[in-house]
């Protein structure tokens, strides 16, 4: 009943755990990203002493946001500051927040963080095929087209199947035709059933005041998209029908730091910064963990009742520890997600002055992948686009360049569909996340085996040992996977301590 | 090659029409809606000594944001006041803006008025179809269920028409089976060929940490789908699809009214507000006006070298004047929409809490057709929904009722979608535009023969008098209209003095 939106689904709202006597315990939280915070946060409010651990001099981990003055020194890499405006800024980790995603939503309701639209589809943005044929082939084209002229030319093809009686259509003949209504309306078909262009494609001449009723462009013909490589998944329509990507999604403003700036303040100093985990043991019954005080230059060791590791996996494989083998198996061997980003400053926001694009992405099958427009600070001088964002080799090819060399195809590949980079651009400021220390990777990307293979060690303690982070769920790569991983564990816990 | 995308087209920006001596004339313009105040702004740039008289205390016309504070009273209705408590608005005329509608923006950064994204179009809207029979009528639906389900068993039929060869592709063999994996990728097709249901159309259980996998919810069968009148043109995926409405859509940051608000005050004791206009001469060469001065009761006059009338036809037709029989039988017959909207105050924002909708629209077949919410002030206490939005009959019935019966049929047709109403309504502010004095109507709603017949005579100066507004444009409805036929105005008028 839920699901079919019958009912209003119970909201994951205010997470009211009864306080309990027996909470007075110590509990050590390794990694200060979204989960490990969530998780001192939440243990706090019920009574629990958490303190956390954390590599970096900031909180967050994936949730990052780059402006101007942000440094950072990947593994092997040359140490680069971002060089923004001020107000400008890339959400280097995580960017966009789905409509449904409660948890996400719940804290920036709790933590009064407020919310805008980001524009993750948009029927303005580009598609750029490089191929070898084909006559829409290496030159950019407006997604509506092609989503228009695809549309009108397969619902034409629908509408003579049926007329041909080719369709088994499991309707009476009165609901066939209401179908066959509705499929020349959606396609917008000529009366003659035929797909000749739509004002959905856009317009070659503009309508406007007086004489000027606009002209439609012809329609791309089937085998020149197809030809052109515009049915390869590059081009897929992810941003309209996968349910995390679908409209309405959202960003905080500002930048997604926001949330775990938040609850870092709330923290304060139960948040240990520049302390790198080296060890993690345990002393049956709690915990010990010996970890490098950056600062100091010291090792140093603390003990709790229990400990909650965050780390992500990549990181957990680098930690000497008394963890289960099957533990250890899945730190070594679930597969993480190499992805890089480039974000892009212009001196001036060319997307929207001459092409109209406010929010939303551009897509090609060069190593870019996605050029994605900022969907905040409308109308200004200067904007900063994402140049690139792209998953495995194309992340690693793009990752193991310099800087500069980056920086340099990115403003190659994507002035193809802005000629505009060439006279505009600023700076920039790149990053792989596979080579991004304390993370060595976007997200956990479980392949069907390592799912059911090597996550369940992760979902019960390994003896007083707990694992939360967006790979301990199945919402991975977002934010509400850390989130809905650290309340699963906090309940676990205080339900173990408050039974004893 | 603009509408191929492939050159950036030339951008509707700044309007620097060359001054002349030749300019020292006086223009009185008729109206101070946006046409009126556009052209008042440019050729003051230039110029030409513009005055406006303006019947109502505010300037703005159909572009008019409704808050707190506001009254009104329809042509043989009662005097309302709207309760929306500080920060709430509804935007009672002009709501959305196109991202192409290029002189739209261009005047937003020319004023320095944010703009923001209005969630036009939203895979958690509700579809309601209130049906005798079907499976799916009479309970809300989710609309990415209806369109994941409708794509996926559609694109099923194409593939197996495919398999059966009864489809007559234009493609070669190899760019078929590239069309078929597309169409299978796209369907989201199982390894069968079949659409056994998706993620794409939500989950009944939801996605979350531990082992909380989620589950999808079976799909609704076409038969279902159809027979429940869901493809009925109510649920046409306008938002998605056409021109006009495609992602992405951006409103003004506050409230739409900052434009005119933004003009006026610019063009300060330019505009005199209160004054009826009643008749308009020619006095060859120029214009003479009588206007009724509402706030002395007295009839005045004045006179100007030219006139440009903004006035709507609906107003325009109660103007004794001078004007050619071509130009008045526009006045007389020109359709107009009828349209209604209804702003409802809720004391929690229960849509964003409860259904995890963030903007954009549920539809249904009942008479207030739409309900949209709100793309601002998210995760905020209270909210106002545009609770109704109809044409036609529908909104000629909604209109015909009391302010109170419209309260209760928009609370109990939208209850049904929302349940909440119930609980959590605080208070409403309708409006019906076929009754709003100075308006009588939406917007221009040419008929094909009211095109060709009629708008012709609308282009032309009738001597010395032009006619700007959304009407003389083939952008009725919307601000880019009125201000295209204003620019258009503005130069058609410069040229002829300065050819002098």
């Amino acid at each position: 009943m839920v699901g079919l939106g019958l009912l209003p689904a119970a909201p994951a709202g205010a997470f009211n755990l009864a306080r309990s006597e027996k909470a007075n315990k110590k509990v050590l939280i390794l990694g200060a990203g979204l989960a490990g915070m969530n998780t001192a946060y939440e243990l706090g409010k019920i009574g629990y002493d958490c303190t956390i651990l954390e590599a970096r001099n900031r909180a967050g981990g994936r949730i990052w946001t780059v402006r101007g003055g942000t440094t950072e020194t990947e593994i092997g890499g040359e140490t680069q500051t971002c060089r923004f405006d001020e107000g400008l800024y890339l959400n280097a980790g995580a960017a966009r927040i789905p409509h449904h995603h409660q948890l996400t939503i719940h804290y920036c309701r709790e933590l009064k963080i407020p919310l805008e639209i980001f524009g993750n589809f948009n029927e303005a943005g580009f598609y750029y095929s490089d191929s070898p044929k084909g006559a829409l082939a290496n030159q950019r084209v407006r997604a509506r087209e092609i989503h228009a002229d695809m549309r009108g030319q397969l619902y034409e093809l629908l509408v003579k199947a049926n007329d041909q009686k080719a369709l088994d259509l499991p309707l009476t003949a009165e609901d066939a035709d209401k179908l066959m209504t509705w499929l020349r309306e959606e396609g917008d078909l000529n009366p003659g059933k035929h797909y000749a262009g739509s004002e959905r494609r856009g317009y070659a001449v503009r309508p406007a005041g007086g004489t000027q009723a606009g002209e439609i462009g012809p329609a791309h013909a089937l085998k020149d998209i197809v030809e052109s490589g515009l049915t390869h998944p590059a081009f897929a329509n992810i941003g309209e029908y996968t349910y995390h990507q679908q409209p309405v999604m959202l960003q905080m403003v500002g930048g997604n730091d926001y949330l775990p700036r938040a609850f870092a303040k709330i923290l304060g100093d139960k948040i240990s910064y520049g302390c790198e985990v080296k060890e993690l043991r345990k002393t049956q019954p709690g915990v010990r963990v010996v970890y490098l005080d950056k600062k100091t230059g010291q090792t140093k060791e603390v003990s709790a009742d229990f400990c909650v590791c965050t780390l992500p996996l990549p990181i957990l494989k680098t930690v000497e520890s008394d963890l289960s083998g099957n533990v250890k198996r899945a730190a070594d061997f679930v597969p993480y997600m190499e992805t890089s980003k480039i974000g892009l400053q212009f001196k001036r926001r060319f997307w929207e002055e001459d092409d109209h694009i406010f929010g939303g992405i551009s897509k090609t099958n060069q190593d870019i992948t996605q050029i994605f427009y900022p969907s905040y600070g409308f109308l200004g001088q200067k904007g900063v686009l994402k140049g690139m964002y792209n998953f495995h080799d194309r992340a690693n090819r793009m990752g193991a360049l310099s800087l500069a060399e980056r920086e340099k195809a990115a403003l190659e590949q994507g002035g193809k569909i802005h000629p505009q980079y060439k006279t505009e651009f600023e700076n920039s400021f790149s990053l792989a996340w596979q080579k991004i220390p304390y993370s060595k990777g976007g997200w956990a990307e479980y392949s069907k085996s390592a799912r059911e293979r090597m996550y369940p060690a992760l979902l019960e303690p390994d003896d007083d040992i707990y694992f939360a982070g967006e790979h301990v769920s199945h919402l991975t790569a977002w934010m509400a996977g850390a989130l809905e991983s650290s309340r699963r564990v906090v309940e676990m816990l205080h339900k173990r301590v408050s039974a004893n």
